[in-house]
């Protein structure tokens, strides 16, 4: 039904080319953050994560992996650090899309032509396996990852064919796409890979080739799935996805990022093959995830053993997992719902990713991330110096390097790509859905030329003023997004005033080079209250302000102690955001349950609480975002 | 100072003999269980259990990579499975030591020839490391386990020792014992093993055997612990205990078996050497641990992901791991500090973990066990079936075996045992420290014969009843234990009624024969109310009943949904313990944080909680300790 015109002619720069679905995605081309809180990330993405992501794969011999050729018995690293490579390289070909630089260009072609040097005649490409020395492959279908660095090889070439057009990258990924297909198809191997991602990854190669083929094997994967293929595992079949067949799932499960991608390339599958069926039961197995097993944060998995995601409401703070990968997972599946049904909905759900975990993520500094996000820190996490490699994964401070990085590149996909989440293009005009400063310069579905100039200081202030710099004289629309702690929200526009209600608020009408549009969102902090069920935050209140939650971070303070007024509602104050609390620390008893134990007392004193993005920025600390009430 | 007598010439059956303490234990030939709670799970032990496992063991070729002789590349299970075919040997010393039966003598025999066939001239013992096709001997101190292996082959082989007499198995055992001080002295390799149980075994063969440097090379061992010897590991130094120093350490921190065991090392040196600060370390390590890091149940271990100790007041109900063998390992620590100290409280911890963890692991039949124990389920578990090992460890349902098996023979060894624990003798006369039927006949500490029958329906009832079947004319005491719940207990002498407040409560006088003495503790439900501190039961109680703890168990409801009176005391009624509760799940709303959800509403009706160690013992089902309350 699709996939007849190649999207590689009309080089957009979209992270996401659905060929249906409610709403049209920009490209670089099309959309630009200018300025404001993104911006620096975006700045500091390019100038400073970039180049120590590189050097970092460089030291630990992930780069050299693939310039050595062949796979050998001195490769460097784990089985899937090649696709480390592809994901920064993807990162690298979204900000040459973004920004271009002479520099960046040279780092793509050299890195490039590392990963042609490594393809073997038959197509296949992975340094982990099938060389000397090295295990067969596909002889280990569970752990092996050979199916998920492929993924991120195509997404890779699907990115720099979509932001600088086809070039050798492509050649390697379509070589790739069909040696996966001959070994994998449906008179071949009837196996699937222990990590999802080249399903999604299939579907864009697909998109952007123009080949019904990888498509076809794409959705082959994502039916193959959840027939317990995969050997038995101490996790269960569901840590792989491979517990139920995806359409008879009822909620995400198991490994969440595995899980995350998982249905993203399912969703793509279902729009590019216009299955309905399939992509509804994915929305819904989002939305119970989101309703049951989702972090105040938008943060995914409860588990540290398997970075899984926990029983519904099994959601504790101090040992939430919450990796950022997942963060990032999760809004590439919100953002191709959003484009598929329109459900603003999935606008919020990326926003409070974007807030409270890619921004957290990242230290300012661009050079150390987490892996993963407590919601609550009690004892102050350890200083890692600037050259140590973290081992493993997990839990612990920001660190500049981990045994297994998949998260720094994966954030520097998402910023480097990222305005082109910010707006779309519906049927009758323009649709914003996160605000920032941002140009945008399109056309509308019937291709009329528009532009807009956002201009906003959010999220710290909820003003965002919107001006249309380009239009005819026939009406369009412009739709903005009211999140749905936004109550009261206005809008002005050169007709008056309006209550804008939570929603989608639409401006339709013949615009004046000039006008005006401007939404006032009340960005005031506010008291969250958990759902009773989840059983690790009873008994206490978050504060959220505008789409960031904040946190208490110590200062000298014991947070063990603290307890929170949750009568007097927080105010914005000196230092923050101020709630009414008293430290109050029971004395030890040499068994720590009994009778009720006495109620707080103390003096009561304002506390700023500070957004959770901005903690341990300062060094180690404690830390809670959910607060106990007296 | 000590050891000049060995204690071989004694066989008294005593599972710890130090040579000073505040407290003589009995042996097995002093004290005997003869009815009620623990006798029921003795039998069950000696019946079913004891040759589940060595039928599993044989099955999955532990036993027979000890009869090949040699270890060799078809080698199977893991690197610590010899550890195994130990502890269950040990259990059967203890069982052979309890109940004589020519069946087990023949099954010990067997075993005792095949590891003494497995052993190197040089007196290594080991099938994972040396042999061909292996590793090296000590090439992998971090997870080789060897030192491990060899510990527990040395308390099976006292326990044999104190309950058959010195035999061949004592042999293996002091030439394993000297090859471990001659590759591991003063001059020798300067490394620990990754995992503690060495250090303990060795003093107790001291004991044992008279041999001084077996106490030394303890005393090497846990001195050099703590250094940072063993190499960088993901989960940390802290995980292994070679963080710090055991004399500088503040409290029991990674994984939970590890550090105990150290600890019950640390303080058999301390007790043996006259190192009272050594002493005085660990016991505020374990008070700490015990008032801030321990589940209502005595259970330890609140991290699946590294078996681990979590933060101060991190003891997540759902996630609980509260491994078995750590509940072993704990009782194993208290008992030491209580004979080394004499206070009553480690009773208390004892007897928590007898009834809440030990009772708990083990199914009705013997035949299968938990491996962890969790305080909330939220998904009914799986069926096991009864022929299929467990892949890993951790947690889920109550399985047959598992890939580590290490919970089954340990709580096997505590059983078979388990009559020590119920009384020993101090300066002035007998001391009881758990109540069960018993039958207790030794020595006072200045050599007068005593006797006493202990009675009781202990814990359903309260009442136990003390008779004096044996004294002479000369006064001495019986010391009874009233623990921390039992307010308002009351004691009858044939001097009357008395008060016995909690704490010890002393008789003392001139016993005739058939005098009774009777002690009337009140075992009716409570409430228990958690520390503020403990995040993951903010807003929640607990039912106790003695030493008991309670639980909800599904029966049809939801337990999400479960609110619970806080202001109507529980109370015996049909079916178990009641509580006044009701039954309120919120709908699901997109996003489970908002405005403060309203009140639980719908009428109350009174559930029926049943002892936690009965928990999943019907089947598959929920479960929650920690009950939300209105």
């Amino acid at each position: 039904m699709t996939l007849t015109s190649p999207d590689t002619t009309a080089v957009g720069g979209r992270p996401v080319v659905p060929a249906r679905g409610a709403l049209r995605p920009l490209g670089l081309h099309e959309v630009r953050v200018t300025g404001g809180f993104w911006a620096v990330r975006q700045g500091v993405n390019a100038s400073s994560t970039l180049p120590h992501a590189r050097a970092w794969q460089d030291r630990l011999g992930w780069t050299g992996n693939l310039t050595s050729g062949v796979s050998s018995p001195d490769r460097l690293g784990r089985e899937f650090s090649d696709s480390e490579v592809y994901k920064l390289l993807e990162a690298m070909a979204w900000e040459a899309g973004r920004s271009p630089d002479p520099a960046l260009e040279a780092a793509i072609a050299e890195v490039t032509g590392a990963i042609a040097s490594a393809q073997a005649p038959d197509g296949y490409l992975g340094t982990a396996f099938g060389g000397p020395g090295r295990p067969a492959r596909y002889s280990d279908m569970t752990w092996g990852h050979e199916l998920y660095c492929a993924g991120h090889l195509l997404q890779a070439a699907v990115a720099r064919a979509r932001t600088a057009g086809p070039d050798r990258l492509l050649e390697v990924a379509r070589r790739v796409a069909d040696h996966v297909c001959a070994e994998f198809g449906p008179d071949g191997r009837q196996d699937v890979c222990g990590h999802p991602e080249i399903e999604v990854a299939l579907v864009e190669l697909a998109r952007t080739t123009g080949e019904r083929r990888y498509l076809d094997q794409a959705a082959l994967f994502v039916e193959r799935r959840g027939r317990r293929s995969l050997p038995r595992h101490r996790f269960g079949w569901s840590y792989f996805g491979d517990d139920v067949p995806i359409r008879e799932a009822t909620v995400l499960r198991g490994h969440a990022v595995r899980a995350l991608y998982l249905a993203c390339g399912a969703v793509d599958v279902a729009v590019e093959t216009g299955d309905d069926d399939l992509l509804r039961a994915v929305a819904a197995q989002f939305d119970r995830t989101l309703a049951r097993r989702t972090y105040l944060t938008g943060g995914m998995g409860s588990r540290h053993t398997d970075e899984a995601f926990g029983d519904d409401f099994q959601l504790p703070a101090d040992r939430a997992y919450s990796e950022t990968c997942a963060g990032v997972a999760a809004i590439m599946l919100a953002w191709r719902l959003l484009l598929a049904t329109g459900d603003g909905r999935y606008d919020d759900v990326v926003e409070r990713i974007l807030y409270n975990v890619v921004a957290t993520a990242v230290a300012d500094d661009g050079r150390s991330f987490f892996y993963a996000h407590t919601l609550h820190q009690r004892t102050p996490t350890a200083v890692v110096p600037a050259d140590e490699e973290q081992l493993g994964f997990g839990g612990g401070p920001r660190a500049p390097w981990f045994e297994v990085s998949c998260c720094l590149p994966n954030v520097a996909r998402l910023l480097a790509s990222l305005a082109c989440y910010t707006a779309t293009v519906d049927d009758t005009g323009v649709r914003l859905h996160q605000y920032a400063d941002t140009d945008i310069d399109t056309r509308l579905a019937d291709g009329r030329e528009v532009g807009l100039r956002v201009r906003t200081a959010y999220p710290d202030d909820g003003v965002v003023t919107v001006r249309v710099v380009k239009t005819d004289d026939e009406p369009w629309s412009v739709t903005l997004r009211v999140p749905p702690w936004a109550t009261g929200a206005v809008l002005h526009t050169s007709y008056g005033r309006h209550p804008a209600p939570v929603g989608d608020v639409v401006v339709h009408r013949r615009f004046r080079p000039g006008e005006e549009i401007r939404l006032e969102l009340p960005v005031t902090p506010r008291f969250t209250h958990p759902d009773p069920r989840v059983d690790a935050v009873r008994g206490c209140v978050a504060v959220e302000r505008g789409p960031v939650v904040y946190c208490a971070e110590s200062a000298g303070h014991d947070l063990d102690a603290l307890r929170v007024d949750p009568t007097t509602p927080p105010a914005d104050g000196p230092g923050g955001v101020l709630v009414d609390a008293r430290f109050h620390a029971p004395a030890d008893a040499p068994w720590p349950y009994g009778p009720p134990p006495p109620a707080a007392t103390g003096p009561r004193a304002p506390l700023a609480l500070v957004p959770y993005h901005r903690w341990a920025r300062g060094g180690p600390s404690t830390m809670r975002v959910w607060l106990p009430t007296d």
